[in-house]
Order: C-alpha cells, then sequence, then structure tokens
C-alpha cells in the first residue's frame, strides 16, 4: 500500500512547456545551437549586466553564511519601485511558489475520508459528507494549468468557470460564480494566458469589491502591458493580491524569482507559511541587481512590444486571426479556410510540428477552443523572420 | 474577519538564529567585520573554488531560460556519490523544503471544523469528532523546532516523545510510541542536533523495522560523522528517506540546496508535491559542482573534526560537560559548581550574553533541560582560540 496521501496518489503533476538540450546550458555553454525557442515565453534578450555584475561579484563568504531570511533588500526595492512599502512585498522561489503559498494559507482542504470508515455498530451508514468542507480556488479556463494542480496537492475544490466565445472573454458573473462556489481563492491572470487580452482597472476593482475571498491578480506578463493592477494596492484594497514574476519582463526565467504585493497584513499571514530561507543569496542579489536597472529592462520590453506588432501584422497578412495581445506571446488562430478543410482538420498541429521538425518550437494546446491555434512566443527580428520565413515556406 | 485558514492563524512561525549585519553581504561585501559567527553551524572554511567557478562561468543565456526542471544533472551526480541512483534523488530548495513537501505528502490534515457548525435542527449536538483524522508526524524532543512549525502549516497533528536523561538518549520505544499515534511520518536527526550523538546503522534499521510510516532520517550534519544512513537504501528498505543539505558539509548555507535520497516509489511521490522548477539554475551548478569536488569538502570536514576534539578537550580543561559530537557543533553544559550557586542560575546564559557584547555569537535555548547549555558552532582555529580566551577572562 503506498505511503502517501489518496489526493496525491491521484494527482497528475503539472507538465512543463518543452525544454530541449538543457545539459549544456548547466555547463554555462551555449543553449540548443541552432534551436529557435518561442514556446515558454521567455524574454528574448539577454538580463541586464548589472545582473550578471552581482552574481559573479558575489564573495565566497556570503554563499558560506546563511541568506537573509526575509529579503530585506530585495523588498525594500520592490516596495519602493511600486509606490509601496517593503511591507507589502513577499519574494518567493519563483512565482510559483508564491501560488502555492497562498492556496496553503487561504484554501481549506476538504475533509480526507477516515482511513477505516466503518459504519456506526448496528446502524444505517450515515451520510456520506465527509468531503464536504473546503472552499478551494476560482479559475477560468483556459489559464495557467498550475492552478489546479496545486490546488490538488492541498486537497482543496477547483471551481472553472469558462470563458465565452471564440475570443474567451471574462465572463462578468465571474465572481458571482466564485462567491456561489465558496471559493477562498479567485485567479485571473492579467494580461491573460493564452489570449493575451488585457482587463480594464474598473473591472479588477469591481471584481475585488464583489467576491469574497482573496482575489489574485496573476501579472506574469504585465510587463509587456500598457496598466497594471498596482493602484488597487495602493487604493489599500485588502483582499487583492499582485503576482509578479522576474522571469519574463526581467530575462530571468532561470532564476526562480518571483513576489508578491499586498496588504501588509495578507503578506505577514503569507509570510507564515513561507520556507524558513526561501530564496537564496545569489538570487536575491541578482533580482535586486535586475530591479534597479529599469532602463534597461524597459528597453527589452519596447523591443519585444515592437516586435510583437510587426509579427502580429504579418501573420494576419498570412490569413492568421491574432487577437490584440498585451504580453510577449501571441496566440495565432491558423488561417480559416484551412482549418475547415476536412482532410486537414489539424492545421495548427500540423504547422506545430513542420515548425519543430525545423528547429523552431512554438506551443500547441490539444484543448477543446484552442486545437486551431498556436501560441508564438514574440523573439528577436531575427527570430522572427525565420519563423514567418518557414511559415512561408509550409504554406504557399 | 482574517482570510487566512484559522491554524494559520494560530500559527507562530520559525524564528532562525540570529543573523547580523546582512545588507553588506548581498551586496558581496565582507560580512560582520570582526564578528566571530559560531550560532548557526555553517562551515567555517569557503566552498569550493569549482563552486565559485561554475557561479561565474554561467552565461546570461542560462539564466535567460527556464533552468531544468528536475535537476537531473545534479540528481545523476548525487545518485553516483551515493552508490544509488538518479531516480533516488531529489533536489530541493534547501533541506527545508524537503520537510514541508514530505509533510504535504505523507500527512493527512486534520479535518477542519466546517465554518458555520450549528447543531442538527431540534436535535441534541453530535459529538466534536471533526477533527480526529489525520496521523500526522512523530519527532523527539529536543530536536528541529521547523517540524512542528511545518506540521502546523499543514494542520496535522504533532506527537513528541522526550528523549531522557541528563544526555537525551533515544528512547527504545521510539518507533512504538509513534505507532501507537498513528503517526504518518517519524523524524530522527542524525547525527543529532542539538546534542551531537550519533545513532547506530543497527538502530536505524530496527527503527524502519518497526515503525509503520516513512521514517526520515535527517542527516544535514553526516558529513562531520564517522557513518551514515546509506546502506538501508542500498539495501532496499522502502520506507525510509535521508535528508542532505549542502548547507553544513559544503558551505553552502547561502545557497539552499538539499536533497532527498530514498526509494523510487518514494521519490516519485515527492514528485508530484515539487514546484514546477523548484530549484535555479545557478544553485543545480553550484550544487553540482560541489559535489564533485569530494577531494575539497572532506579538507574541511577533517580539519572541523580535528577543531571539534581540539575544542571538546579545551571546554573539558575549564570544567565544562560536552558528550562527543559527530557534528560541526557541541552541546556544552557550563561548569557544574557555578550552575548549581544560587546567585548565578543563569550561567550558562550570562556566558551567552557576555560572547555577544564581545562579538562572539553562539546559542543558548531557553527550554527546560538546556538552559545550562551552550551551542557553540566549530570554528576555524583562529576562531576557536578567541572563545577560549574570551571564556577564560570571563571564568578566572
Amino acid at each position: 500500500m503506498p505511503y502517501e496521501r489518496s489526493n496525491i496518489q491521484k494527482l497528475h503533476a503539472y507538465v512543463p512547456g518543452e525544454q530541449p538540450g538543457y545539459r549544456e546550458t548547466l555547463g554555462g555553454g551555449d543553449f540548443g545551437e541552432g534551436i529557435v525557442k518561442l514556446n515558454t515565453n521567455e524574454n528574448p534578450y539577454p538580463p541586464s549586466d548589472s545582473v550578471m555584475e552581482a552574481i559573479r561579484g558575489l564573495s565566497p563568504e556570503a554563499l558560506r553564511l546563511y541568506p537573509p531570511a526575509d529579503a530585506a533588500e530585495f523588498r525594500q526595492v520592490a516596495g519602493e519601485l511600486h509606490g509601496l512599502s517593503a511591507q507589502h512585498v513577499i519574494a518567493t522561489n519563483g512565482g510559483d511558489e508564491l501560488l502555492r503559498m497562498l492556496i496553503t494559507v487561504f484554501c481549506d482542504p476538504l475533509t480526507p475520508k477516515p482511513r477505516a470508515a466503518e459504519p456506526p455498530p448496528g446502524g444505517e451508514k450515515a451520510p456520506d459528507t465527509s468531503r464536504s468542507v473546503g472552499g478551494g480556488i476560482g479559475m477560468t479556463d483556459p489559464s495557467y494549468t498550475l492552478y489546479p494542480v496545486l490546488a490538488n496537492i492541498q486537497d482543496t475544490p477547483v471551481t472553472v468557470v469558462q470563458r465565452t466565445g471564440e475570443d474567451f472573454k471574462l465572463p462578468a458573473d465571474y465572481a458571482d460564480q466564485l462567491n456561489a462556489a465558496g471559493c477562498q481563492l479567485g485567479f485571473i491572470v492579467n494580461p491573460h494566458a493564452p489570449t493575451g487580452q488585457l482587463e480594464s482597472l474598473d473591472t479588477l476593482r469591481q471584481l475585488a469589491n464583489e467576491f469574497a475571498g482573496i482575489l489574485v491578480i496573476d501579472e506574469a506578463y504585465t510587463d509587456f502591458a500598457p496598466h497594471n493592477a498596482l493602484p488597487l494596492l495602493q487604493e489599500g484594497i485588502e483582499n487583492v493580491v499582485i503576482l509578479r514574476s522576474l522571469s519574463k519582463g526581467y530575462s530571468l526565467a532561470g532564476l526562480r524569482y518571483g513576489y508578491g504585493l499586498a496588504s501588509p497584513a495578507i503578506i505577514e499571514a503569507l509570510d507564515k507559511a513561507r520556507d524558513s530561507y526561501n530564496t537564496d543569496i545569489l538570487s536575491q542579489a541578482a533580482a535586486t541587481a535586475a530591479l534597479r536597472d529599469q532602463e534597461y529592462a524597459k528597453s527589452t520590453w519596447d523591443r519585444t512590444v515592437a516586435e510583437r506588432t510587426r509579427l502580429t501584422t504579418a501573420l494576419l497578412e498570412r490569413g492568421f486571426t491574432v487577437p490584440e495581445s498585451h504580453t510577449n506571446f501571441i496566440l495565432a488562430q491558423v488561417p480559416k479556410p484551412r482549418a475547415e478543410q476536412s482532410e486537414a482538420p489539424d492545421q495548427a498541429k500540423t504547422i506545430y510540428e513542420t515548425l519543430k521538425q525545423q528547429n523552431i518550437l512554438i506551443r500547441y494546446f490539444s484543448k477543446p477552443g484552442l486545437t486551431d491555434k498556436l501560441r508564438i512566443t514574440v523573439g528577436t527580428p531575427e527570430q522572427n523572420d525565420k519563423l514567418l520565413a518557414i511559415l512561408d515556406s509550409i504554406s504557399p
């Protein structure tokens, strides 16, 4: 008999996007010679020189000793950058750790079934209500597929609200639906993945007002968008947590550094579930240096936004349907006539596979509503040209 | 009303040992000029040069991209080093993350009380058995104080078995007591903190055989001991997990890197509760380099063991009682006559405070059975000499 809890036994682990040729990077060598990697939304430009200096300048003594447990300097810098204070910030081992901590702190697990459940002696078996407690998380579909995995680990319920229409709009009654299900946490990715669409500040404020639990605004892609949700925290709204990541905007996916922004009361509660030293000295130094060099980071965002516009236009010219994106990727629907041809129902998948054979990785989701679409990370001008050239060669 | 779960509201967070003057280290400068830090069991020698080379040689490209999610190269190296395979290894963000994952995967939470509990209509209130499920963790006292904090976060019970006598021996019926309480995980720190004593392989094998749950052997200090529990895994025992840390033996407390060793089935279960990319590229590269340079690491262990012997002898000569330690610290009981003087009942605390005033940090625990003892990390010869000189000056 396995030792692990029954919810863990049933669990299917999260599957990250494919990362080929990784052995090389550990040694510091070049990554996958010749591969154009447009599948996991990394920033196409390298991190700031000051990040590399911070890493290379760290002394052996700094590694020998325990790191600052609370990442005080990073939190100070992040608080100032966002017009808040260090008390509004929690530093985490990637944004994913923040998600896990949020669920741990705010979501009650379902009542586990007793290991040896027996009917009461001589009597009827009582109705089985043993898994009725637990409000759990609410999320939209499609959305980040890690959310339900983390909820299953905590053994807390998942309420999924379908986005509507071909363009996956957020339903106006999202908060009502989460309240009806008793959700303790509600997630919204803004700008949204995988569509790239952006909700207005008014919509977010209304959501927070209507929702009875904690609203988590996942801003992993916010650096490529024209506005963010910071004003909600500056206004003092109590039930909002903003997630930030250095993976995309700061070209540091390899570093695993993210942070949460929220009211000091929420940060204090989250802090109780933080592993004692959850971020190491190298990543604290690198992340702090990255945030301090806003000028460089912004230059990569500007270049990416410019390429996003160019790539969108180029794909529209080629018959793709491409909704406006506010992220560093686009979700492109393959040309309609082709998708309707009965002999080529998997046009999107075919393009994905053909590109892969030619060393260009993009993302294809075999999921209802997405099978005719491709998610393409915006690359450098050269990478995007290469993608377009191969698209032209396979769909003349 | 707070949003967090009731167990989190009640929680007192883990308090790590004091870490003064940390701001400097983030910038790569010197740590606390003139402070002799013998309070949190860091290795007194710097990490291997090859670790620094691995860190400084990492390319910007390696940071830009997501890291290997499963730390494949590190696991391969660790598996080979220990006469096991990569499938016996899970890499974690410090040993603490492994502890948290173990509790998440193997310990059922208590049944939460329904948020709006009401007596059944018109009837008697049913007996409150709503928090009866959950086997939880077992541990000895004294032991690592993070265990109960992590158990409280998971809302799983804690069974504490007192160690016996002045020298805190492990009770022979430890496994029986944990089985009687239905514990799902049982912890043993070996060599033990804070006493430094070491259980034999036979004792550990018997514990694993007798205990019905998963036995976690916390080997954070094993590098300074004459034997370890690896043979149990090599023999194929299924219910043993060994925790390893690079914080002490490899001089990398700042890096936050640990790992678990267990049967592939246990590793697979743990892997389901791992944050998707739980260790970053810098720490994977540094940790792999550290394990590869066994020769250097062993030289620091040998020097520390030699100093442990010298420091123990010197303290014995000064009237302290010092049990044999198999770690990089010693637990020294202050000279008996002084402890018995009615005017100086807090002799240990006084010594701790006097040393602190003179910039030497050691650890004092205000806890029954420990108030007459001091935990002193073994430092370099120079650091230990400084400690002894000040001890001589305050107790002539």
